[in-house]
């Protein structure tokens, strides 16, 4: 694994992309908010979109050209969400991906686009038409980067992340980059992720890979609960790699790439939940032993969720009883004299009952350190979920409630 | 109505029914923590408990015993919850209530039992060898307030409330007493409300009733989303009203008798969400034009419970964007492009666009009000729901987070 605090400059590259981030006028006249990254060739492409009903124009865009299997180009900018816009809305969000297309001389149906930040209000199209020709003429191999910068609102790090995987003894690069701190300001939950390589795979394949693998870490995160109109993550591969295709008849070089995949997906993941707004740990809720995977995942989202019990990992106090409370709330099927929980490996509750106040001594311990497992053994069946989530912090509320004042 | 401040002294008093409070040492020396509620003969009894898995044990034997439609008393403890308590729990929960009738000279099984405070802990027997004789011997017809005081723990207020109606020219009277303020300090998010009147009504009746009334009441109030494992509404109606029998041949007095029970219990649940822990506002999401009325109750929960849109309260923000997001995740069936939402009369967003700047002005001189009113239309249907939430505050999370540092 290569950490973000381990890469170097080149660690930003893949051969065939180029990318700029500009400043537009949409947040000031200081910040990055308008970028683009761009493929050389059309690239294949896979995207994984919000499941909420309420879509933002750009998403509904994406999902039209994204069955086309096809992309040279992703406009994204941060500052307006273009959700809630109406008509209006999508007219612009068409406009400025022709507008992106007119500079880089491809076809509009080539061009995604993603917004973040304010709900309801409309895109101003003359920053738009100050930053596409500069962004276009920025372009460059090492701009990456600038683009992850671009993408943050109330994200206070940076998220992007590389790996590389041999396949036929050819290296394949994927370069990851993420946005996502739990609700950005000042009215989106935003989480928007890019994901670029070198791979040569074709279109159905690479959108089944990316499906499953979102389902593992993506969205296995929460931070408050709450999703986005705008949540996106985008795969564009260039096949520019020196491998042989990934198809299915190639099952381990596959799930080779596909290992790949998961744990950048996993890596950029996790640094959101740790961003996020107002977060101090980063916890992980594994659920065995669920009457079914469903199951599983209704309570250990349940767990994750609960502010009670977010709220008592800031206190950094082993206040179990919430956790038991939140499972019985969450639909799983159980019997409450065969649950077993544990911070770590101390096991604070055995068959439903607290263990003594030694044992609660050392899990409270446990709670003290910045990241630890809250592992919940339902003995129902064998039904398994991971979920990652973080502390629930008085800066979470001064983040949410003060923004306007 | 009669609301708790214009409440005089006689009205805490229901024919037929004594009480006392006193401290038995379960939270120290000096707060009431046992209480028992008595009415002179054996009364029809109906309960409502939590629909949670996890089950306490005093909610176990209650259920068991509220289907035989007789109860004489109401023992209560705060300080300990009883849940999470294994087989011992059962155990302590049918001994204390053997303890009771035995002071009381009735039969056991004529007893309920109701405990509020920490899961997890054995009760300690001392306290209510010590707590039960004393409380027997100082049973009074005006001892009903004490027994709301005694059910406090992170409440603020006691919560107490009355209602008057004349059947057949005869008055009935129902007194109510509630306790509940989010999560009780330090592990249960309990609600407990009895209900003692005079009216003659059989079992089935009560209860069917009962059920209702607390899904338009108790049901339709969220503080934090949790549920409590000892979550509890019980009725007891000894049936000295000289009125004739409550039937449902008689559908005008049953629904008079209805109506001031669905008054009062609405009463005693709007005071719990003003008492709700840290909360500044008391907040109706009324939706309106649902698929269903299912849907409506699954939108307007989506929405009550959103950190997001609890914090922006908090904010006095009129941020529709957040209400909306909420909605889209919701699980709810509805066009985007139709949805109203007004803040009091305040109409904020139309066909899912919000308005102008002097609106948003407007809308958000509604929220600095200590109550208001989001009415939301799908227009989708015929679905109604109200749901009554609070704001999210910073004293929330450190109610929550600093109980034990």
């Amino acid at each position: 694994m290569i950490s973000y605090n381990e890469m170097a400059t080149e660690d930003f590259v893949v051969q065939g992309f180029r990318a700029a981030a500009v400043n537009s006028g949409i947040r000031g006249k200081d910040r990055l908010d308008l970028a683009m990254i761009v493929s050389d060739m059309p690239a294949v492409v896979a995207g994984v979109f919000t499941t909420s009903l309420v879509k933002a124009a750009p998403v509904l865009l994406d999902m039209e050209r994204c069955r086309t299997g096809r992309a040279q180009a992703i406009l994204v900018n941060s500052g307006l969400a273009n959700a809630c816009t109406g008509e209006e809305g999508m007219r612009l969000a068409r406009l400025t991906t022709a507008m992106a297309a007119d500079a880089l001389n491809i076809a509009p149906e080539l061009v995604q686009v993603c917004s973040t930040g304010v709900i309801g209000q409309q895109l101003e199209l003359a920053c738009f038409q100050r930053g596409i020709p500069r962004a276009a003429q920025a372009l460059a191999a090492d701009g990456l980067a600038e683009v992850a910068s671009a993408i943050m609102t109330t994200d206070t790090v940076r998220k992007i992340a590389a790996r590389t995987v041999l396949i036929d003894g050819k290296p394949i690069k994927l370069l990851g980059m993420a946005k996502g701190a739990g609700m950005i300001m000042p009215n989106m939950a935003t989480m928007l992720s890019f994901i670029l390589t070198d791979a040569k795979i074709g279109h159905d394949l690479l959108q089944s890979l990316l499906r499953k693998v979102v389902i593992k870490t993506f969205n296995a995160i929460t931070v408050d609960g709450d999703t986005s109109t705008n949540d996106t993550v985008l795969v564009l591969a260039n096949g520019l790699a020196e491998h042989l295709p990934l198809t299915e008849d190639r099952p381990e070089a596959l799930s080779a790439f596909a290992a790949a995949l998961e744990d950048l997906c996993q890596e950029l993941a996790l640094m959101i939940v740790k961003d996020g707004e107002g977060a101090t740990k980063l916890v992980t809720i594994r659920v065995q032993g669920a009457a079914s995977e469903a199951q599983a995942d209704q309570a250990a989202r349940a767990v994750a969720n609960s502010n009670l019990v977010k709220t008592a990992f800031f206190g950094e106090d082993a206040n179990w009883g919430r956790i038991i409370a939140a499972l019985g709330r969450s639909g799983a099927q159980f019997d409450q004299h065969q649950v077993d929980i544990a911070f770590d490996e101390v096991l604070m509750v055995k068959n439903g009952l607290g263990q003594s106040a030694e044992v609660e001594a050392r899990a409270t311990a446990v709670l003290k350190k910045p990241e630890f497992v809250v592992t919940i053994d339902l003995h129902a069946g064998e039904g398994y979920k991971e979920i990652y989530t973080c502390d629930f912090s008085l800066d979470y509320v001064k983040i949410n409630a003060d923004y306007r004042s």
